[in-house]
């Protein structure tokens, strides 16, 4: 655990990167403006523009660089990323029906849903054009197969998340769809598009999938333990959303009848009553289930920096490594 | 105008093209599958078993036909294309907050708008997928490309249905959006896939998209002067759903002060009182309106036949002909 380093590993990585970035963000800008509808460009600068991390997208240029490539088209790859993660925000919020991301209102309160889901379904579209220019089939392949494990892993959430029969595995679907698909395809097709031998494309795969799962169960964790001023998010809104994550998941499969009982009551039924988030917690931890997912996700984290063995020494290499550390750093 | 034919020219292209559709049909059941999410093939084949004519795969195939296609790539365009429809669709009824197509219950009435949203997103991705495994960048382009404009379309159509500043040039870059856009694409990528000379491929994008400007323009002439026992819409939906349609939009541009007035409180303010309906489709008479939409919709059709002669001598080059007066056929 360096908790030590000065600058956080993305930060590293946006100074080193600071280049192509700039590139990736003239050509986001180029390509979300639509000549015939002013809309367009209004609610995706809203969202492109809220200062978000863009980790994505430089997962993409550090996969690229790493494994030596010097053309042009990494470029392309981290924008589309950036463009299918961007889509996937504003449809989730109208799914969530949320109010609120990155500390300001969604696209979907300040204009409407209708706007959302159609401004979503044109930066899907643009980040297929913007992919389809690197005249490479396979990242096609590589990101139309991760948009499609995206969207059947938000559907399995709709229909899994209150149900009290979702075991660990189910779980991992979800987080492998609604997360680690897309951070796998950016770092993998940072390598196919450099030419680089199968096997680093392969750590590169294994490198994106671990990292957003460790990413992921730390968010569901901090969801439970965190603490508000850093993570933004309240303890318990997953509770009171009514949606099953890791440290529930794990303290049902321990659960006695009256302990299930109360989990089928709040998740399933959704019938909460004021003392329910504490009882919550107080199951969590008789169980001690917020330990045992803090430890999924440092392996998860062990995997991540494991894969990246497979890849040339580069300096990017060492801040993956770093990032891996950072994601479950927080989780002290 | 053919009023004597005795069999529908999509029928008769069915028939012609049964085995390549019955092709279509079981690539599409199983690519619509999902092995996690039982929800998406429960919606997808909803919509996509609820009858629709399947008009856009048939103008792929007969493109690839006529143009001298023997490989199997145009039942994959076909599929895609089907796909990228329904993906649509299942958005449009959320858009349009419709709670009927085809006659029966939308996706979003009988599950909820996520999962139409979702399921959306799946089968979008599941046609860049079906278009990637040809292998042909050229025809990855051209949907792609589609896609852009139909989600550019729809937003345009969101901002420029209520406001009387919408002319005939912006009403058309709705309907190339809505419609004609993804005609042209199905026909424009079975010319490529069968590698037809850049003339017949112009010639086919050329059908495609006069034949969708002119079908659309019939649509929005049938709300106002149709047979909802023909048609199944009631007369005047789009009046009552203020969407500005070539018919008022004709008649606001002759409109005296007086007229003026009238649209901007029933279309612009949506401030409908009883009688509205009945003095909108006198204004429409007034001004000679249906008459000039009627005429507009017919001399697209012309240049969809046209656009034809370029084209090898083919029976499905027939098909496509008789279509295009069959399109219009119904404004009679």
């Amino acid at each position: 655990m360096k908790n030590d380093v000065r600058q956080k590993p993305h930060d590293q990585m946006a100074s080193y990167l600071a280049d192509d970035m700039a590139a990736v963000n003239d050509l986001i800008r180029d390509r979300m403006a639509s000549e015939h509808a002013p809309r367009i460009p209004e609610v995706t600068a809203h969202l492109v523009e809220a200062g978000g991390k863009r980790l994505r997208p430089m997962l993409t240029l550090a996969a690229a660089h790493i494994c030596g490539y010097d053309g042009p088209y990494h470029i392309h790859l981290a924008a589309t990323v950036e463009f299918i993660h961007t889509a996937t925000l504003l449809h989730d919020d109208v799914v969530d029906e949320s109010g609120q991301r990155r500390g300001r209102p969604t696209a979907n309160l300040l204009w409407d849903n209708k706007s959302s889901v159609l401004v979503g379904d044109y930066l899907f579209a643009r980040s297929f054009q913007l992919m389809t220019e690197t005249n490479n089939i396979r990242v096609l392949a590589i990101l139309s197969n991760a948009s499609a494990t995206i969207a059947e892993g938000e559907v399995l959430q709709l229909t899994a998340a209150q149900n009290l029969a979702t075991d660990e595995s189910v779980y991992l679907k979800v987080v492998r769809g609604k997360t680690a698909a897309l951070f796998s395809a950016a770092t993998e097709v940072g390598g196919v598009v450099a030419g680089a031998p199968v096997e680093q494309i392969k750590a590169l795969y294994d490198y994106g999938d671990a990292l957003g799962i460790a990413f992921q169960i730390a968010d569901d964790l901090l969801d439970y333990q965190g603490d508000a001023g850093v993570t933004g998010k309240n303890v318990g809104d997953d509770f009171r959303e009514r949606k099953l994550t890791l440290p529930v998941i794990k303290a049902i499969a321990k659960a006695d009848a009256e302990e299930r009982a109360f989990w089928t009551r709040t998740i399933e039924k959704g019938r909460q009553e004021d003392g329910d988030l504490d009882h919550a917690l107080a199951l969590l931890n008789k169980h001690d289930t917020l330990s045992a997912t803090r430890a999924d996700a440092m392996e998860w984290a062990e995997q991540a920096k494991d894969a990246l063995h497979a890849l040339p020494d580069h300096p990017l290499r060492g801040m993956l490594h770093d990032l891996a550390d950072y994601v479950v750093a927080r989780l002290t």
